[in-house]
């Protein structure tokens, strides 16, 4: 099995920890995205890389729903005083654990040498034994940027120092003019069995992903082996803004607006159980729907998602699921 | 009082601990070798700056001899297990603490910024407490470089990687041709009432303050209040390699050996009772001789070698010693 997965951080995570667990790690191809990447107390973060990183390793916090356990936060205390001192609260917003710290202090080295992003997350996957690839959807700059009533905002403005409260106006992803798929993107596409397109935030996770120039097109013409599972559930999102973000921007916040935003895309809809009465409005815009449970609060659960998702597309009679021991490997 | 000193590392933050605790710390001036800074792991390290900090500070840990004390390791075991699944044991030698790593995150942010490093080490130091002036000799590049048999090698290569084992055979500091003196350095050096070379390594830690252009012409000028305190006694360098460079490169390791390369530069030599022989030698250079405990292994010793450093200057009838309560300020 090759499936090919279209990543944002946390609900991407484990998505593929459950895709993982299912059909086995090496079928595994995440392309994920980097246009919340930012330099923060000089240091290269990729957060939904690292998200990947941590949660399939299993190194992830499960209770904060972000960064590593065992995670201590000594270098940040440090950086505040320095800020408080000085009158800077601007400065020690964006929290880095100290272990988190070693993992962008190694893609600082690497970067530096002039390694590109995806060699260096290869490097890192191998360094957590991670048997899944994880290619960063372009090696080159790309970067959200929020059009709001207090200005023009980095994603990590947005999303860490205002919390996603911040009304958006707009979105835009600089650098799409001059970005290129990284290697092994355009081709995993073109060459997956199944492409699913995880329970991310459609316009800040996904949508810089499909801005890459190059890879809606790839995905466009697999749509008929091509499944997104909805992220938005009841109308709300379980984490982050995206249900906020599809209102200001015009879209529903349903798994239905989701659905139309993705309707030339994929040919399969999973959509939760509480929004089973939707399936017939998906429907009408051309596509399968699969109704199932889709909060991953259980390994479970969420095997079953995966399981579901995939034999959306290849059917349960040509599906050989992985003899997984039902941890996450 | 306006005491100027020319500071290296770790020797002359105690010097300057005793000093202040003498003197007042308000009544200091500091002039700090950045040669040694250098790009570590992608953030911006000042380990002489950061010496001096955190010992006038008492936060420097006595017994490993640098950094903090409270230190953790997390970011280093975790750049490290990078390091070593990627086969990169040149990655991850230079030990940076958690709480340490607080401080270069500042640095970067604020160099990023735009503001220079006298700048950002007067906002540093602040957030401390501390009332002396901690000054940059240059805001501009100035890299140490060592001629050895591995090669042309960095400083923290030839210090920390190679634990200053390997043979040297020159030794340049790289940006004298374009580097200036930061604001507020000659200006402490024409104003002083006392210049003090602070026991440090004469090659690499106040070599380099004196190669920044002007600053050699400015001490000279004032050499009849300019006093040194041999780094060398017995012979020996109490730590680093100082002993070793000097002979290294063609000079005597020994007070008499210091004093020939500073009698330019000062006209006192302070040096350890084990070297009163060497006394007379030393005057024959036209030089003032201080015989004094000069080993600080408690702040009374430390205290009295900052009140005779001070005193060979002004004289016992000029000084009006800081009511210090006997501890560090």
């Amino acid at each position: 099995m090759q499936i090919t997965t279209i990543a944002g951080g946390v609900g991407a995570a484990r998505m593929l920890r459950a895709l993982g667990a299912t059909w086995g790690p090496s079928s595994l191809t995440a392309i994920v995205n980097v246009a919340d990447d930012e330099l923060v107390n000089g240091l290269p973060v990729s957060p939904d890389i690292d998200s990947i990183l941590y949660t399939l390793a299993g190194a992830n916090d499960e209770q904060r729903g972000w960064g590593l356990g065992g995670e201590t936060w000594q270098a940040m205390s440090m950086l505040r005083r320095y800020a408080e001192a000085n009158g800077r609260s601007d400065i020690g917003w964006f929290n880095l654990g100290d272990l988190d710290l070693g993992s962008h202090m190694y893609r600082a080295v690497r970067l530096a040498e002039g390694a590109t992003l995806d060699v260096v997350t290869a490097e890192m996957a191998r360094a957590w034994g991670l048997e899944l690839r994880i290619v960063p959807v372009t090696n080159d700059r790309l970067s959200t940027k929020l059009h709001t009533e207090d200005g023009r905002l980095d994603f990590q403005e947005y999303f860490v120092r205002e919390h996603h409260e911040v009304a958006v106006t707009g979105v835009e992803f600089d650098g799409t003019d001059t970005a290129t798929a990284a290697p092994g993107v355009l081709g995993s596409i073109a060459g997956a069995e199944v492409i699913v397109i995880a329970p991310s935030n459609p316009i800040v996770s996904v949508g810089p992903v499909l801005a890459v120039p190059g890879v809606r097109d790839a995905i466009e013409a697999r749509r008929e082996v091509a499944v997104a599972v909805s992220p938005i559930i009841g109308g709300k999102a379980l984490k982050g803004p995206a249900d906020r973000l599809l209102r200001e921007l015009g879209h529903e916040s349903s798994a239905l607006g989701v659905a139309r935003m993705y309707v030339d895309l994929v040919s399969t809809m999973v959509i939760d159980t509480v929004d089973a009465d939707l399936a017939p409005d998906i429907e009408a815009l051309g596509m399968t729907v699969v109704v199932t449970d889709t909060i991953m609060s259980d390994l479970d659960i969420a095997r079953r998602l995966a399981l579901s998702t995939v034999e959306a597309i290849t059917g349960t009679a040509s599906s050989t699921p992985h003899a997984a021991s039902g941890e996450p490997s």
